[in-house]
């Protein structure tokens, strides 16, 4: 058995090539530029697969829980599909397609036999990122040191999910470290971007970016501590939640700093609709997850919220703040042009969006990056060490051993520092609202200062993070895709500061173009249901939802 | 100007002293037996006034609404029989009834005006715990240090009542560093508990049961990290609620170790009633205090919540637990008496009541422990030092300077258990409801080992503190009182461990002789609708509580 971290890696990595069957492998790859339609012309999957992989999770858990589909042939069909993503991007932590056949023949035979489905669910494969604990796998989140150890339990999340009737069959592919918006690690290496080789697919919950942008899964299940829902879903033209800390249920879930509190991770879905976000989010809490996870709000799904936006959609009075820039770093052309985009559309369709002051972001997001490196990154690196596998590069700008330590007074003093922040901007909000003389219905804002970005170069999270400070609901919509015929250079640009001038800098129009481009729908604490009303509304406007 | 920290705290007390009117003064004292019924033999208060004091909240702002009372009449009866209450126990820190009067009579103006109330508290006085900040007032918190610094700001709570229509009259006494259940400062000295000058108020919420149990206030706000609400309430023969973090505002109170955020201390109501305390929340959060303080989850009142239980009340179908030990301290036989008094009172009406196991509550009082002294009380020394006071002698139990400091990954480690342990315990509750096969609608305990405690004798947290790392909503019920006759010692005593032997020790029938005896209802987290309306039902089968 080896010993030397690369040779541990290296098994593990062709353990998991070794869970495709042999007939859905491909022996050629196709070029870089039609990956995301490879799968159409394959040869793979039958008709019947490609039309199930290219449905929603609304019309699919419909034709499930009615016996006009089965689970084992949609299982089967993503499963394939599934298998393509990680041949073209390389997404794969873990795959089990046999235990997840074996169940979707459960759910397919209890169906027959009871006449209804288990729940909401039934029958519908889910993908998960490598941080989800499933009794019997493992859970590297890419870690060497980690390789081997079968989890003796289910994440709550887990739990919920197969109450609910859901089939999982794959864990999918993460930064070392999670604490980085780029995915790549020692084992698995680095995940691609379906739509093209040289961008990223973002991170940290790349591989779910990636498996649901082709297709090779419907709802994927990320988390989210400074963007790892947010980045990836822009990055792949998908829809992501981050709800606010407390909605959906995170214990038991493997995770770097595991025990810190200041700035929460969060769970929540990546999906290509709203309608399928919103049969996640109802699905997940009609199990009552704040029976199992102590963290966990005894909030149910508020319908009367979501029909709040409804009424003022109905009567084009919603009113809406939105931003360009968060005075630390400008966006890209491409951004930019999303967000007016978005404001250009709901203004035409009669709502009413006025510009809204970001209050100091850039204090936010120091404030964020203090606690990511609060404890000199001896967790993450007792991690590393533990096998002698290195650092990614893209760790150093976050944490290194080398950051000086909080002590707990000093880690104390950040925490109230954050919810002084965070009061502050509710006062703000307050405000604005006694100006207009209505309530502040939602922030429209940049999610990334780029498109879909090149390897290596994300260097500013703090449209993010600045939002998992304040805990806000965040939405992620796609809005469109970077074109170099419009997105031409900023040549008068003058920096804000050094991080203004590299990000500046990284912008090309040849390299970005048709890269995806979205914008994020932000809210206040917990108001999941009128955020996600919101941006499916954003959505129809832009073409780009299903309307329920 | 007085630079000693002696002086600067004689100062101070003379200066609170020196706010109480001439005609308010005592010139002499009654004998300690008779303190409780004194205001109404004092000649101090006029029969109206009286009568207005011995009144219950939901009943004084009825009339205060309709204009059938004046506020005037109301802050004047609640000032004089405050003033009376600090000399009986001594109990105040701010008193400020010219600032009350001058509200009360606005109040009255804005209502002969505009012919209605402010908001649901219009020109009832309300009592706060001299942690809640009020504009142009000083907040010591009992440090020498602290005082001549005037605030510059309200906190949310203050602006919540006011916004609701409340007077403000006096802030209340609270020991040193907050950290104590009972209450004594190098300011202000000793608060006793107004039935017996030899018993503790309780604390640290000590000022608060002193002047609400004297009818001195008819509301108190308190706060509680390990029993400070609760344990004067139960002292003080009142009904106390603990809600659960985030459900009401606490944000730029002052506090001991602020920015702790492991264990949060949270605020709330000492009363008379259920129905007062009912009063009390549902004008807080009438007020949204969500859109004020970021860590208030945004749930209004939740009338179907409270439906869910009278309707369970009015079919005999409450299923509670209940449990007398915790497995580290055996209570002293007034408060065993008191648990099955409860019991059979719930089981006599219809009601199914079971044993409940308490699980790993010593682990989870150990684990409070650790957290309280996280920093080795290097937050109370600093403001201890700053004046040269020495610490009170009570503190030396749970925070001194010699003790160890964990760093921010032992803190980590310390949360990361603190969650385990929670989500174990709602396992351990969705365990025995599968047994069962019915709703475990709440636990009745102990909230301390003894009755209302000898001075300088409370060593055993616990009760409390087990409460307070589960986030569980709990609400004290006074149910009798020390009975030497009935409530003989425990003579077969085998103590369970050193802290148990000590406390057994403790009891002594003819000192514990009349002293208020309550229990703890306790329900899951922001169950805040459901347990008060469990706990309005048990005090109505004790004969303690007014039928809404």
């Amino acid at each position: 058995m080896a010993t030397d971290w690369k040779s541990i890696a290296a098994q593990k990595k062709s353990a998991i090539e070794a869970t495709i069957p042999a007939e859905w492998r491909l022996e050629t790859l196709p070029a870089d530029d039609s990956i995301l339609s490879f799968p159409k012309s394959s040869g793979i999957l039958t008709q019947d697969e490609l039309a199930i992989t290219e449905s929603s999770a609304t019309d699919l858990v419909r034709d499930l829980a009615a016996g006009n589909l089965t689970s084992v042939s949609v299982t089967t069909a993503f499963c394939k599909r599934a298998a393509l993503a990680h041949q073209l991007t390389n997404c794969f932590h873990e795959f089990f397609p046999e235990i997840a056949l074996a169940r979707a023949k459960y759910l397919d035979e209890y169906l027959a036999e009871n006449k209804k489905p288990v729940g909401p669910l039934h029958g519908l494969p889910i993908s998960l990122k490598d941080q989800v604990r499933i009794k019997g796998l493992e859970t590297t989140m890419g870690y060497v040191s980690w390789i081997g150890k079968k989890d003796t339990d289910d994440s709550v999340l887990t739990t919920m999910l197969l109450n609910a009737g859901a089939v999982l069959y794959v864990k999918t592919s993460v930064p070392q470290s999670l604490m980085v918006c780029e995915t790549i690690n020692n084992i698995f290496g680095r995940t691609t971007n379906p739509r093209n080789k040289n961008w990223s697919c973002g991170g940290s919950s790349g591989g779910e970016g990636a498996i649901v942008g082709i297709r090779g899964g419907i709802i994927g299940v990320g988390t989210d501590i400074g963007g790892s829902i947010r980045v990836p879903a822009a990055f792949n033209f998908l829809y992501g939640l981050r709800p606010s800390h407390g909605r959906l249920p995170y214990a038991r879930m493997a995770n770097s700093m595991e025990g810190q509190e200041t700035i929460h991770s969060v769970c929540g879905p990546l999906t290509h609709s709203i309608a399928d976000m919103r049969l996640f989010v109802t699905s997940v809490l009609s199990q009552k997850p704040w029976s199992y996870d102590s963290k966990v709000v005894p909030m149910p799904w508020r319908e009367e919220e979501e029909q709040v936006i409804r009424s003022k959609i109905s009567s084009k009075s919603l009113t809406l703040g939105y931003f360009s820039c968060d005075g630390e770093v400008l966006p890209h052309p491409p951004v930019l042009r999303a967000v007016q985009t978005v404001v250009d559309r709901l203004s035409k369709a009669g709502h009413t969006i006025l510009p809204w002051e970001p209050y100091k972001h850039p204090y936010a997001v120091d404030l964020a990056n203090r606690v990511y490196a609060s404890d000199g990154g001896v967790d993450i690196f007792a991690a590393l060490n533990a096998s002698g596998e290195p650092a990614i590069p893209n760790i150093a700008d976050l944490v290194n051993p080398n950051l000086p330590k909080m002590n707990v007074n000093e880690l104390w003093e950040v925490q109230l520092q954050k919810w002084t922040y965070q009061s502050e901007y509710l006062t703000k909000i307050r405000e604005f609202e006694a100006k207009i003389g209505k309530e502040l219905d939602a922030i429209i804002a940049p999610i990334t200062p780029t498109a879909a970005i090149r390897h290596n170069q994300f260097k500013y999270y703090g449209y993010a993070s600045a939002i998992n400070v304040l805990d806000f609901t965040s939405v992620v919509v796609p809005v469109t895709f970077a074109d170099k015929a419009v997105d031409v250079r900023n040549e008068g640009f003058e920096p804000l500061g050094e991080m203004d001038r590299v990000v500046q800098g990284e912008y090309d129009p040849d390299a970005y173009h048709s890269a995806p481009v979205a914008v994020q729908i932000i809210g206040r604490r917990l108001t999941e249901e009128r955020i996600m009303a919101i941006a499916e509304e954003v959505g129809r406007l832009l073409g780009n939802e299903i309307t329920p």
